[in-house]
């Protein structure tokens, strides 16, 4: 869509944070409170490594394997203008949107089940799983089960789950492992992702997570890809490290069509990564391709971690043109 | 709901077939065409030794551990009333299904992830959420990850995925295992489960599955659980065999409530299980209850599995008071 459908709710739009103040507990409040209503049942579970609160869940099998698992759903009027997405489109955003949370972790895809409630007397129906199907393939995972059901107003909506398995290496990465003395990376450049279009078409950045757990092992420290925006999304980063970020708004990098660093960080929906790593650790500017001939996205400096300002609430702030230091939480909000 | 919502479109109707000549493809029709396209596929991974087409796929993991997947949506206006359903009742029903289906495969459950689509302005999103994580943990499976997402014109939905494990000593049990000669079974009482609200209290039969798995192990031969009415299932069962399947309609179990054996196999929702196995096992009337003064679900013997009269085309056959054959597949849209 070039812009969030009029329709769509103010706290389900992307690239905004869910919650003001006095509304309906939102997306944000209610994922933070099933965080802490299930943290203590996890923390003693083995086989639940990771439970809600990261990119994936991560699951230990008997036998000892490590599994990531997440769920994401692809909502008509939310997140994608059904007046103008193809059902390839669509099909390929549903999926690509769970594989960005597998790269989050830095792993790799292995399979996936997808649903679809569909509005009533929807046409092309057979076309749109076809392409759930080959999209999840071509992204690794291929999709093992699934429902349909229709409604009689339903917007059409994929939810897309897939399973993953970490970097054999360097294991599962978190976004909580952030430290202070971290430099803070991202990959690629951000903006503009709804009105250009780039939100259909975006690559996930399993490629990278790879070649970053690759090349970084231990010295990664912390990963999270862009869904929200990288000012929301780097919050959540300091937020589950314990520690403060702070960006450097002058080098954010931004795609040729947004307006300014603001927007870089409150558009949302870029699904580039956001990282942290060891400052000894050196990085070209550039992720390699997937071949010689084809560069990869750029790799860009953007900020650092230090110790939090106030232990009781870790946050990630930018030092704006003017030297002034501004928190980034709502900062999409802000912009809206 | 005492009866399905006037809005629910004919061919989502629970209970009833969901297709039929010139519809656009609906649920079953896409299906068979998507069992179909990745036939081939899962052929050569043996990864994923069940793909789709059963009531769970199964995957296997690099260490070598089977798990069962599964994913239902629930949806308002289609599954339950959202006039009358409380967000406990909703909560349990999403999970109970997909757990139904663990329990079709003889599995026992292990973990699950849940999404909710929600209607812009839900007031009750927090009950709703904490009544999924605490259904699913009373199941044995707790929430690990999840998704919500809200809509201008949304009917509620949730959609629960379920992790399972198989039987340890008896494997998988598919619904495609059924021989001629077998005995055909089921647990429990069928019909008027929409009038009566029973939809939405049912006891997915995990204890029972794990007990005719235990009693009989390889003279189990095929199960599945009656999702969308006895007729409809039993088919399914049978052409997933390539058997056919002959029914006694005067020993089909009804509820009191229930007008007759046509009621009881097409109403569907039932959710109890239809099994074939060894006609040498010999089975009590009743399945054992979780204690000794606590009945469990009566178990009746309902018909036998032949040779296919066309080895093409496998059905579902039920004899009626007159003794006139009669196929089954079609039997819920009949009675619609």
């Amino acid at each position: 869509m070039t812009t969030p459908p009029a329709s769509a709710s103010p706290d389900t739009r992307p690239g905004t944070p869910r919650d003001t103040p006095g509304d309906t507990p939102g997306e944000n409040r209610l994922l933070e409170h099933i965080e802490q209503r299930t943290r203590a049942l996890f923390a003693t579970r083995p086989d639940v490594p990771v439970g809600p609160g990261d990119d994936c869940a991560v699951i230990r099998t008997p036998a000892g394997d490590d599994l990531l698992i997440t769920v994401d759903q692809l909502v008509a009027g939310v997140h994608f203008d059904p007046a103008t997405t193809s059902p390839d489109q669509i099909a390929r955003k549903a999926v690509a949107r769970s594989v960005s949370d597998i790269a989050a972790m830095g792993g790799s895809c292995w399979l996936a089940t997808a649903t679809a409630l569909l509005p009533q007397g929807y046409a092309d129906a057979q076309e749109l799983f076809d392409r759930v199907h080959a999209h999840a393939e071509a992204f690794g995972c291929p999709v093992v089960g699934g429902d349909i059901a229709s409604g009689p107003s339903s917007p059409l909506t994929l939810t897309v789950t897939v399973l993953g398995r970490p970097h054999p290496a360097r294991g599962v990465v978190r976004r909580s492992g952030a430290k202070p003395g971290d430099r803070v990376y991202v990959t690629g450049r951000l903006g503009g992702s709804l009105a250009s279009g780039r939100h259909l078409r975006f690559e996930p950045r399993l490629h990278e997570a790879r070649w970053l757990c690759d090349t970084l092992g231990d010295r990664l420290h912390a990963m999270i890809d862009l869904s929200d925006g990288l000012g929301l999304d780097a919050d959540r980063l300091a937020r589950a490290s314990g520690a403060d970020l702070e960006l450097d708004a002058a080098v954010i990098p931004q795609h040729a069509d947004c307006p300014g660093w603001r927007a870089a960080m409150s558009d949302g929906e870029d699904y580039e990564l956001l990282f942290t790593c060891d400052p000894d650790a050196t990085l070209p500017d550039r992720c390699p391709g997937p071949d010689a001939d084809t560069p990869g996205p750029s790799l860009r400096w953007i900020g650092r971690v230090l110790e939090p300002r106030d232990t009781r609430a870790p946050h990630a702030r930018v030092v704006d043109e003017k030297g002034e230091q501004r928190p980034v939480r709502h900062m999409g909000f802000e912009h809206a």
